[in-house]
């Protein structure tokens, strides 16, 4: 099935647009987690992995898609690595879908490499095999369309997805996105060639296999770019943590509730921090988060379309 | 010592401003190389460090700066990031300075994330410990400010560079990079910024720890850029395989042959499939790879102000 009905399909059967973001940090993972495991570089990557997998159990019966945030794994080198790879596995046999949050972007053949890293297969002993099992990639088109092209090929071919950088959440974004070029701002330019790198690649319940990064902390471009913008599934970071509220989203949606995909990751995976939590869970943070998880639904049902996937 | 000493101290001591981009194609290896290694991934992660540690041997005594492209490497997941984290620590026993070309972008603490991943320090067991050596990371400024700044923090506290995509060297940078805003076209503006970004960052030798990459295939772009901004080491990819010839990349150096690094990538680690070095050398591809570096270093001092580097 195409990346952007398993999306469909997933959202519909789970009741809600929900994207857990995973972004692990040692330092803030809970009391005494990080002491179960050797005080090494191996031992920090097994404690990301096993914390990874135990957020996978909690939120995957909820959540139809799941978020790695490549940085924080980078960041532990190839044991980090090998952690996020351990932890993609695990999620996959967990019946959602997952996205690799990297923001890869490069020329030509380096970016198809990248693509098919995380998308497609590599040629291994004469054969292809898969590096990578994510169902979609984030990237970022700063390079323009012979850069985002090899992505949406591989992506195509593999039936995978794509999510380029439009208009990020964060207060910066302004700086470049917003430059108004003949009458529009760049980010605006960048939605126009997106639907171009996006032709002929509608799945058959009418979303594309290349969607838009668009955070909820713009609610006005974000309302503007989904009239601009039919069609695109639209990846909203920016809620919670960042200071998006639902209302701020509800403008991402579509009237049936489909199209937009609501990214949390601290405020999830993190709940336990939070007072309001921590009050009624103490150190039980798998109870905390799943709690968040159930809020962060019951939120958007309450203030945005996605109330309509209910039931449905 | 501050990187941008480092790096104007290497070009110099090494007479030349090579940078070999190691960017392993498994396809491409030498004929019978990745049969001495098992037909699997390891096997195929084994070849790629084999290959990379073998040309690292031929180009450092040459060259100043080696620049790894992760595309090649995260194409076999965690086993192809262990094959490069082991080639970059074999290159740093050599006396070269390693670039790292990620072109990671992201907000706040995730870009700090990355930055610490590749020019910092984690946490492990109650210390901090480099996960990866490099000297250098290529970063994306689509993000703004808030996006490059947590990677300037890390690389001035770590001595370590960055180089902010400017203007990139493929055909469609211009779809972006050239929309014209206020008068300036876009890459005009993140070069601005960019001089924001590099305020007080200056080393003993007058240039900045955050650098900027410039394509050789837009040569007025890169002749007016090295005017509007003194002290800001030039990465410029695009000679050789991408069409740019020395020529093209005069205008990129400072009159003393400082100021630019001209990449070469496939036109180097790729050399044995030429015909001229084919018909010269065989299937010896190290002494193809030898002199490719030597002919560009001879084009590099006959055509540019490279030349001015010799004996110096």
């Amino acid at each position: 099935m195409e990346f952007a009905d398993r999306v469909v399909a997933a959202v519909r059967r789970k009741g809600n647009p929900v994207v857990v973001g995973i972004d692990p940090r040692p330092e803030e993972l809970p009391a005494g987690f990080l002491d179960r495991f050797p005080a090494d570089r191996r031992g920090v990557a097994e404690a990301l992995k096993a914390f990874g997998c135990a957020v996978v159990d909690v939120v995957a019966p909820m959540a139809p898609l799941l978020k790695f945030q490549a940085a924080f794994y980078e960041a532990y080198g190839p044991e980090g690595m090998a952690a996020l790879h351990a932890t993609v596995e695990h999620a996959r046999a967990r019946d959602v879908l997952v996205i690799f949050d990297g923001k890869r972007n490069d020329i030509g053949s380096t970016a198809e490499a990248y693509a098919r890293a995380y998308l497609g297969k590599e040629p291994v002993g004469g054969a292809f095999e898969p590096s990578w099992h994510a169902d979609a990639l984030t990237i970022n088109p700063y390079l323009g369309t012979d850069g985002v092209q090899p992505f949406v090929k591989i992506a195509s071919r593999e039936k995978k997805g794509v999510f380029v950088l439009v208009r990020t959440s964060n207060a910066s974004a302004r700086e470049f996105q917003d430059l108004v070029c003949d009458g529009l701002p760049v980010y605006r330019h960048v939605a126009n060639r997106l639907k171009d790198w996006g032709k002929g690649k509608q799945g058959a319940e009418g979303y594309n296999l290349v969607g838009a990064v668009v955070g909820a902390t713009y609610p006005d471009e974000l309302a503007e770019l989904r009239s601009e913008l039919p069609g695109v599934l639209f990846l909203v970071p920016g809620y919670g943590a960042q200071g998006g509220e639902a209302k701020d989203i509800a403008g991402g949606f579509d009237a049936d509730g489909q199209g937009a995909l609501v990214n949390n990751s601290r405020g999830i995976t993190f709940a336990y921090k939070k007072p309001a939590y921590r009050e009624r869970f103490g150190d039980d943070w798998q109870r905390a988060i799943e709690q968040a998880v159930r809020d962060m639904i019951d939120d958007l049902a309450a203030n945005t379309p996605a109330g309509k996937l209910r039931g449905g």
